[in-house]
């Protein structure tokens, strides 16, 4: 694991104004509560984020306004790969030229079954285009969305290419040995789960955090687990914490997470601001939404009898 | 099936150069070409295209570039889906200022396991946007790549919403059964094959032509089945286009499909420029263009033996 990268990272939702345009205000102020829980970083315009669903330009300025509004770029983890590779340089150059050095990057992702020579050529691409020894890539693993899995050839290929660029793995295919394999496999990168309740499984073996999309709303409980899986003293509060982020993952999976897990977030803030989407996504139902709402209630209640 | 939207449409190949920029030249040649095979247009930046692998802007100026070369708008149907609907807007508007009026739409293609809601509103958000009455929006359907199939409930309820605008589908979902249930539930679209060797039969069963690959080295045996189907006197004129259909693609099949399609181009035009791609995808090696120029070779021989 990289010393300088490890933590709890919120894969954070973007919020958008009735015209779908992306709300960087409603953003920033929400990335602000995320460090305040206790996140290392935000892991903006990924999956949970909807970023493919945001032009290039509008990625950019979404970046540029979150920076401008004081959020320090060595908290931000943005997600710039795309299908075409130029795009993906463009997107990592403009995240460097604003001081954010460590990227989340899918390989390109419409054309399937792609080769491991294709896949390291494309990597290397975007590298050595960008050209610039600040830059830090996490290379992402989410082969239920991208259907690209980045197979451990091709990244002992980029890191006996790249060396430190190659900073780590956020690991989205649920499956916690495959995370545990690659801290394995790889001790000197990073290796992030993507499933917010298998961070704590993957830290016990080797493991250098998370990047996910429940930490939007239980990441206080995330960093406790992060701060204190090791200290025999805080057994029980690392159980409650853990039981609290498996709830809140199980309740954001009862629907459409991302849909769910924006529904819950202006719950959070009592703000149906939050609960808006770009195509293709829908919001949840109000039904839905109080399905949910009643799925957490019912926990705060659980939890406080038993505190 | 639209009277004004039938034929052997080419999904070209888009030749690139050495820094992987397009290459509009070669492209425009290849083109004119396609179009003295007896296509009646090209579906240029399709998924053959390496479409999803050029920016927005690379896109636009390859179009552009095609326009000027003096191949006719109206023999042109660029393809214009991608992730982030900004985009689909842009390029769909873009080819509309060029006086292309037909587009091959990809649904957006990132999330998986989109509802039929959220199709048709993406589709809806692109119509309404380009809000042009001269669009005619050929639905892509190509589950096997995009992983987002385009149900028969999306297609109603767009046609029901947007009329003559909803112009066909392109069906590449390799299932003659599944496009010839479009035909059949849909007789106003033009329904296109998106593999070469199943236009005839897709023909005779309500269907308006093939939008493919293999049109890049076969069209003018493409067109000889398309105008000679129903005539007795030509019967094995159209079984032997057919059987040289058949075997090409077959041959394109041998090894990924796109680099053999370049290979084979190159070979055409004796120009092995051609063969060039951008990443992800590899270049065949010297092997390969040896074992699928001897299998070339061995169909014309055959071809000239059986004449």
């Amino acid at each position: 694991m990289r010393a300088d990268l490890s933590g709890v990272f919120c894969a954070a939702a973007t919020p958008v104004l009735e015209d779908y345009s992306a709300d960087a205000k409603r953003l920033a102020a929400h990335c602000r509560q995320l460090l305040k829980d206790g996140c290392r970083g935000i892991a903006l315009l990924g999956s949970t984020g909807e970023a493919n669903s945001f032009s290039v330009s509008e990625r950019m300025a979404l970046l540029e306004a979150i920076v401008a509004d004081g959020i320090a770029p060595d908290r931000l983890l943005p997600g710039t790969g795309v299908c075409a590779l130029p795009d993906t340089v463009a997107l990592t150059r403009h995240a460097l030229s604003l001081g954010v050095s460590t990227v989340v990057m899918l390989p390109p992702f419409y054309y399937k079954g792609v080769s491991d020579d294709g896949l390291v050529d494309a990597y290397s691409y975007v590298i050595d285009r960008v050209n610039d020894p600040r830059l830090r890539v996490v290379l992402y693993h989410i082969p239920p969305i991208s259907q690209i899995p980045i197979p451990d050839a091709v990244i002992s290929t980029l890191i006996a290419r790249y060396g430190q660029v190659i900073a780590g793995v956020k690991d989205s295919s649920g499956d916690l040995e495959h995370m545990a394999g690659l801290a394995e496999t790889f001790p000197g990168l990073s290796i992030f789960a993507g499933a917010d309740p298998l961070m704590l499984p993957l830290l016990e073996r080797g493991g250098a955090g998370c990047i996910t999309a429940t930490s939007n709303l239980a990441a206080a409980q995330l960093r406790r687990i992060f701060d204190d899986r090791g200290n025999p003293d805080a057994k029980i509060a690392v159980q409650v914490a853990q039981a609290r982020v498996v709830a809140v993952r199980t309740i954001s999976s009862r629907f459409p997470q991302i849909p769910s897990i924006k529904a819950m977030i202006a719950r959070r803030y009592g703000d149906d601001g939050w609960c808006a989407l770009r195509h293709p996504f829908r919001s949840l139902s109000t039904e839905q939404r109080q399905i949910i709402g009643a799925l957490l209630d019912e926990l705060d209640a659980d939890e406080r009898a038993s505190a």
